[in-house]
């Protein structure tokens, strides 16, 4: 790669950095990210409303924040027909870019940011170098701005290469709220799609370091329980109130109790929660955010029904009603050896990279795993491979950062792998 | 009294529920008060810091706090010299006036308004007749406003009656956090009161009622807990958490359990809590506000180790740390029957009072028990009457209002018993 | 008293005390009991199944264990008519005698033993003097042997003086069980008493000391719980189970935490739990023998609505099913003023009583009320005096034991009020 | 085999099968083994005492108890001088037959049974062919008689063949306790062993299938916690009781809620839970014997801790005392595949078999860990095969049974993988 592209990359990587929008918010992003791609030409490009299904969205926000947003997009200067396309939270793109009679190749990347302060610190690259979050309380902190980047890089790539096949790149929104990935692998436009590639920059791998395709991610299951009972004064009436917290607390002690489960890896956790209003007052109401996981999606839905199970017992042993939310998920998945090993095959061959990790596993969740299963429900293959990149602070914190030569390795070891599949397909040879 | 006497006290009354401001932040009510006490030319006038014992204050805002309201006094046209000697959350005043040799007679009233926001409805009076509070977000929703007027109308009923004696007429900040009654208690003012009467309006008695003498407050304490573990990432490493939310909520079941006590009523409740920040991190922090309560102030201290022996397991159990704080304390009480059989006698002589009742259990707490006590220990008596009032919101609430005629009421009844106290004292024959 | 006839009393005493009877297995005490009552020749001398509702009888033993103690019963010499009538555990026997044209007074003392392993120290009198049980494992540990006895000489005082009027003198079975008071009271035998006697030996008060009258007893009502879960290898399988100990221990925690109540005293406990058969192997079943009791007979209702709710809740969070019986219960009475005037102004006149207390609280249960309230509810009076005797161990310990001559005091003192309400009923000047 | 043979290994099995005895009370048994062991001329036979480090066994019963059973074995015929060498529950023993210049080859079987009761059921063999269990409430519920059979019919195979090495025949008492593994693994019998086979039968595997060696073991630690506390009258004064019940309950609800661990599966189990006296006493003692495992030894010593962290918080939250200990444990364990592999191709030649499964999870525990680890630990091998058998009920159920033919398929596949192993070691080729 020539320095003048990695030049142009670094420029745009910290332009999307300066513009971290929440999940369902990415209108400014969405907006800028389909400048670039006009600018390449694409033989398609969806935007917003036409590629999600739009009632498989959860966790969108209020209107009045989404508007909120929506003027601050405007404001930093992003386009009015956009902006249209994408109202009410339809924020993401595909673009296709059709190179000859291949297979199709999907890559998904994703875009949103996280409510989180940047730090100020003049140790913090982005605040020395004057890129810093301009939408305050917000921030690129996982590596979306990097993503993007990658992406366009390797389209860049793609059309600048010998790839024989059709492309269709993913920019998926809302993937903090694992919210994004389901109503975009539903939209129709990855039916076709016989190879899927997925990337994360960092994960605690440093820079050289290629994890070729995750082993397995945890199934994931968030739910929101709000619980509601009477008030009472807490010393004149004790007896007639429906106490709320304590209806939340027998659920807390509870949900960690479900018993674990021979078949594999449960998770569960009471992450947020509250209640009460005045230590006078018998609480009247209450809420828990909480989520379950597991390593089949089988073992979270057994997770889910049980804590569901748990709550609503919980709440009636304390007379008070709840309302159960689902409020995101995404299934377990795993990557296929033969794209893994294609990865790892080329990165082998990419300047810079030293360590080729064969499978890992993330321990964590993601919702690409929509998009995946998608493609290896219809036949077709998928793998999430991981680009190892030094990052101070740790993923979500206030000094995450990554390093911009890194964006390079990356571009050339998906652009490398995407081509390769393109000329073989996935013969035995090829693994 | 005249109408035009009435008059004057309604207008005194809107006033002050105009300026609705929290406990220790009373610095226009404090001075606006001391300004209406200059005019009836007391003996002495004891303000702010002279008033309290400084370092038994509980709950005192952050500076700031303290700041802003003082500033906002100021603009509503507060007197220099009374912010002066109120600085730093000094509120409250305590006026003295010698008319004769009689005994040492206290009132004492309370000045703070609550964090509620005021009803805008049309039905609600101070809304429709333009009084509404203008402390957005605040409130004199316990009729704190009322017992200010019926004090400054007893003051002035005393100095155009008959009083053989001296009155001490107290007027003491931040009751609601039962924070107030403690430092004011200890100032020495009261030393030699013999005899000490404080009121209450509503309190769900009708207008027209008069309860000679409140039978039993309950002892209160106050505790808030702050729980701290460490934080994990739920799916990837959750044994690695010490889980706040865990730890409350097992204290939170086990303080609702602590053992009943034959001796007497006892309370508990977990009034408020909250912990965690995310649903995929294991919580690193948890809070929980709570009371405890007992008939006696014995009972009330029972309650509050076992809360805290509770608390400090809880969270030891899930390897956190945890800080309990005791946040305001108030001690039983009783009504003394000599006291309270003037206040019926008297009552029963006043126009528009219909209904006595003699005693009366509160069900609630009150730090007016601590100048109550204070008074008691010495060989004094002291008497809590409530003055009936209709109230169309339950005391607390956004539509709280009282019957401005009852002031009138309240001002004839408490100043009758406080000139027969001067006269007779509390013969036998007085009882 | 002839001292002839306080040995006759005390012979009677210690051959009860050989013979103690676990409730509703009392078949050689009724026996005993009846062949005392024959050689005194009442009116009517009912037994058994004629003076018990049989239905309303709880915690009735298995026929096996039925048969056990009627076999002891007929091996110490039980007459056998009387087992006949007392067959299937319907003990108890009610003798009426009439003495005059006077009201109708009755008597009630209990009969039932203790699942008590007697001392054998030498300090023992019991044991000392040879009369130990000689039901190995039972004993007469809360005195009803001395109850009996006194019954049998309050009968003989009457008899010999000058009573006018009639005496319904009832020994009632299975008081410890709260279980025998129901089914006598609604046998209709109480149904035209106009003044009802009961009494206790003891209760921590010493020898010349007379309670006149027991001001509250607490209602109770007692449970069984059985929880039935699944059962699976713990190590294997965890998922598969309901674990029933999971279920009891939830309920556990939320029985102790049912919220206080502001109208009185509450009570619960789970006094007996188990369950689990191996360490690994998920429990199937667990059980909880509970009860609770109220100041008022609503206030137990509304413990036992609520621990019902909670049991409940407890086994479907687990996912268990969960059996809850009543297994006894009593309400809450109060002796009536005017009979405990009676009783306490009789109790003056006797040598050896040098305290009288007018009232006292029991902060227990007993299920004497059944019959006071039954009297109660028809217009009559009922008062529950309790009888000092310095007792070296408590109320159901192994060296629970009384003073003999106590039970002349306790003959004299309630005869003594049974004639004096024969003579006078209870006149205004009789208060 | 002849059928003669095999004839005498089913009479032996049977004669076993009727003098089922518990975990450390094996005298008939380890007397009825040496017996048969004697007629086959070991080269040494240690029995009791001297195969076992006397302070590691735990769980061993209280003397009279062991007398109880060494009375019983007396009546039953056992030897009065290896009673002796047993005394004070020293049971099992070990015997070594050198046949050779070749390797030292242990084999480990299990001798204890269970208290279980036997079926009386005609369908059941051992009732119907009468050898049913002559040691009522005690029965060979889990194989073990099948095994020691196995075990003498190797010893047989082994001298009538041509193994060149020693073999020692391990004889463990204690297996259902998990208590006899570790003090005989640490005896110095096994020092010098280089490769050791053990065995199961069964496990849910049917007749004609063998698992050539078990994958994994969980290790296991067992706990018994006594919590003591104050008791008190439920009615009277339950703030005077310091709750054991609770307290047990309370741990018994966080045991559950122990933070899962990334690393691997882990369990916990309150197996055996109980508490009180009466419904109305405030309990005074409880006890809860439980269990945690895990996929590894540090797993299971993860587990161990944070139950008694809980445990302990538990018990001082409610101001109970509590005696935690250590019931019995085994570590993890994992077959070797190199003589996994042997077995399987020793199966593949014998007659019935049909199936072999390389590896297989067991999901539970085993302290012939303890003797594979010491093994392992030294350089040598080991592994855990299972002979499958059809088996009318559940492991550890009334009417568990075994196929008498599968004796000569387990009797064959060891005998002939220890001789193989003697034959050529493990060279590479060997697997």
């Amino acid at each position: 790669m020539h320095v003048s592209d990695l030049d142009r990359y670094r420029q745009l990587r910290r332009e999307l950095h300066r513009y971290p929008e929440p999940a369902w918010c990415e209108f400014y992003t969405t907006a800028r990210i389909v400048e670039v791609l006009e600018e390449r030409d694409p033989d398609a490009l969806h935007v917003g409303r036409e590629v999600l299904v739009s009632d498989r969205r959860t966790g969108v926000p209020e209107e009045t924040t989404l508007d909120e947003w929506a003027d601050r997009a405007r404001e930093a200067g992003a386009d009015e027909s956009v902006l249209e396309r994408t109202e009410g939270g339809h924020t993401g793109c595909i673009a296709v870019f059709e190179c000859g009679d291949g297979p199709v190749v999907g890559l998904r990347v994703d875009i949103d940011g996280l409510p989180v302060t940047e730090s100020e610190s003049e140790d913090h690259e982005p605040a020395a170098e004057g890129f810093r979050s301009r939408n305050e309380g917000y921030m690129h902190a996982c590596g979306h701005d990097g993503h993007m980047t990658i992406g366009i890089g390797v389209i860049d790539a793609i059309l600048e290469g010998e790839f024989d096949g059709t492309l269709v790149a993913c920019f998926q929104p809302s993937e903090e709220k694992i919210a994004g990935g389901e109503p975009m692998a539903e939209s129709g436009h990855l039916d076709d799609v016989e190879y899927l590639f997925a990337l994360h920059l960092g994960l605690d791998h440093p820079s050289g370091e290629i994890v070729s395709g995750i082993d397995e991610f945890l199934a994931i299951r968030r739910l929101q329980a709000d619980f509601e009972g009477e008030p009472a004064h807490a010393g004149a009436s004790p007896q007639q109130g429906h106490n709320a917290v304590q209806a939340m607390a027998t659920a807390v002690q509870n949900l960690y109790a479900i018993p674990r489960h021979a078949d594999g890896k449960t998770r569960v956790n009471a992450g947020v929660v509250g209640g009460g209003t005045a230590t006078n007052v018998i609480p009247k109401e209450a809420f828990l955010e909480g989520e379950v996981r597991g390593s089949t999606t089988a073992l979270a839905d057994y997770m889910f029904e049980k804590a569901e199970h748990v709550i609503t017992n919980a709440a009636d042993m304390h007379s008070c009603d709840v309302s159960i939310e689902s409020t995101g998920d995404a299934p377990s998945a795993t990557s296929d050896e033969e794209l893994a090993a294609i990865v790892g095959e080329v990165a082998r061959t990419v300047d810079g990279v030293d360590t080729i990790r064969d499978f890992d596993e993330l321990g964590g969740s993601e919702d690409a795993t929509f998009l995946m299963q998608h493609v290896q429900d219809r036949g077709g293959l998928a793998c999430y491979a991981c680009v190892g990149t030094d990052h101070p602070g740790g993923h979500h914190s206030a000094t995450f950062d990554l390093v911009e030569d890194d964006l390079r390795i990356g571009i050339e070891v998906l652009s490398g792998a995407i081509e390769q599949v393109g000329r073989d397909g996935v013969s035995p040879s090829g693994v």
